[in-house]
């Protein structure tokens, strides 16, 4: 069997057991029940994920994975390409915006090329997986071959297998000039809706390139009708090379029953795949931030996640992420650390 | 002039050509213009409040207020009156959700009586500032006198002097058993919106409790009859000891130009006080998080302030605001430490 396969089958729903005894203490801690919200949500999946009745969050880590797109000589986006590989240069010297905030949440960035279309000799600090040098155009054909998408969703599932161990909790991120062009492709692709609907404006183009795009995204799934059916081909037909590693990693994740906290547009349509290849994994994964990107939501709605940060983001890099996974923490801690009703000497509720 | 005179006299709106030298740098920073989205709103929020073009977070300090409520007598709260000053004992002692998210977030907690029906003796480490040993009923007619709860204001306005200093961030939290119910009163008469639409269930009181609330509140209105147009006048007739002391940091931090981040319902009413009292204080104020209490939104949109932390709390104490706290410094530290286009040699956008 394969990698892919072997992990899918290892991934299972949470134990609804495990929840409700995290729940029983929660209820035991000196606050009103449910008063702290979400951030109690995320403890119980915690336990739930880890299977540990006292998780404690050792190790936080981001993975950003890079790769180039070959549709971007259509002109959709606002930045050139050559922007992939100093942007993944600037992640390496902790310049950017996911390192600034992954160091405020006491999180390491682990780079990945896993497709970018120029050569990094031997870059300190790289993680190097390359499987593609850029996509192909999808305008004209499929992006990948099916053999290359897979081999990009393997290299999420190897570094989940590498980074995991208990404590840990991943993030994910990306790098890719252009990539909201494939990542609308995927979710219109899986969902049926019209292009128009779940597509933004990216890095910021203006109103011809927005219409441009839209046509680029229509004649790219006509071109490839990837078959919704069948997760690998629309991956491969109309994905990209760091959203099929995103995939992987969370498939990798939920098979090493590893707590995963998406970003934004890029990121869930990574993780979109990964849901249509076994909805469990949706168990395993924490929405950080509500994308001000059209079709994030679409999403979101499909796997039924809700995110937690409204901070109007849309850079991707992870930078979502990095403030999602301080907040998950943020509920384990109030887990372990909170006093109890007992311990305090704090009367209960009255009625 | 009074002490608070003084302060009101001292608040500023902020200078719109420093908000514009902030946005200089961040349309430098290796990102797409904007696309940090409300991090880089905070980051020239914090350049206009210090006056600073390089400003650092260098101390966050969470002052949780605690004060009783006559009004308690009512039933109009889920726990009976003795857990304030139980509470303040264990937000002495660390055990508290606040004392947990603010070690998190790396935020002191700075515990103040300023009205708590109790006698602390020599309890290590809390403020003590009482002014009154809980307010009256508002039910049977004011909560305060007029000098009671100036004094309260003068509490605030004191410890924002006594803490303000270069790097400082200010957050507020509170803690009073039946306390949403003053801060419904003093929406309802500042708003003059319905009390059932500005009313919700505090930390829990079913659906009986809650119809009885409103009654207590609408109650309390007639009875008190607060003059809209003199927010001490409502202050004291239906506020709190806690409430004022909120209303007086806030008061004090505008002073100071310090930037303060406030919590929830009860935090925002007391920001509504200092509000309706010189509306510049809006622009030191950020709002963390989105309360499911009703009338939340009432008052923020009242001051045009939007929250940014969407986490279903509702427990006080300044939970939301340990939580905000860490992210307005994340914004700082984006606007400080991300790499310029020119620093990184990424290249700037094409169209």
């Amino acid at each position: 069997m394969s990698k892919l396969d072997d992990a899918l089958n290892a991934i299972a729903p949470l134990d609804t057991a495990l929840l409700d005894k995290a729940q029983e203490r929660l209820d035991t801690l000196t606050k009103p029940k449910d008063s702290l919200g979400r951030l109690e949500e995320f403890a119980r999946k915690v336990v739930g994920i880890t299977g540990d009745l006292r998780p404690g969050i050792k190790r936080k880590i981001i993975f950003t994975f890079a790769g180039d797109h070959g549709v971007a000589d259509e002109g959709v986006s606002a930045f050139p390409k050559e922007v992939t590989p100093q942007m993944v240069l600037n992640f390496l010297n902790g310049g950017a915006g996911i390192n600034v905030l992954s160091r405020h949440s006491g999180a390491e960035v682990v780079v990945v090329d896993v497709g970018v279309d120029y050569d990094f000799g031997d870059a300190p600090g790289l993680v190097k997986r390359k499987v593609v040098r850029g996509t192909r155009n999808i305008r004209k054909g499929p992006a990948m071959t099916r053999d290359e998408a897979v081999k990009c969703v393997e290299v999420g599932i190897d570094l989940a297998r590498e980074y995991a161990a208990p404590g840990a909790i991943f993030g994910t991120g990306e790098m890719g000039i252009a990539n909201t062009t494939p990542s609308s492709a995927v979710i219109a692709a899986f969902s049926g809706e019209k292009v128009s609907s779940v597509t933004g404006r990216g890095t910021g183009v203006d109103d011809s390139v927005f219409k441009h795009k839209v046509k680029v995204i229509e004649d790219s799934l006509r071109i490839n009708s990837p078959d919704p059916s069948d997760p690998l081909d629309v991956l491969s037909k109309v994905g990209g090379a760091e959203i099929a590693a995103i995939t992987g990693l969370i498939i990798g994740a939920a098979a090493r029953r590893v707590p995963v906290v998406i970003d934004g547009f890029i990121s869930t349509a990574g993780a979109l795949v990964a849901f249509e290849l076994n909805h469990s994994v949706r168990d395993y994964i924490f929405a950080s931030h509500n994308s001000v990107e059209k079709g994030h939501r679409v999403m979101l709605d499909r796997m039924n996640l809700r995110p937690f940060v409204d901070l109007d983001l849309r850079l991707g890099e992870g930078t979502g992420a990095a403030i999602g996974i301080s907040l998950v923490e943020a509920g384990v801690k109030i887990y372990n650390e909170m006093a109890t009703f007992g311990d305090a000497g704090v009367s209960e509720k009255t009625n």
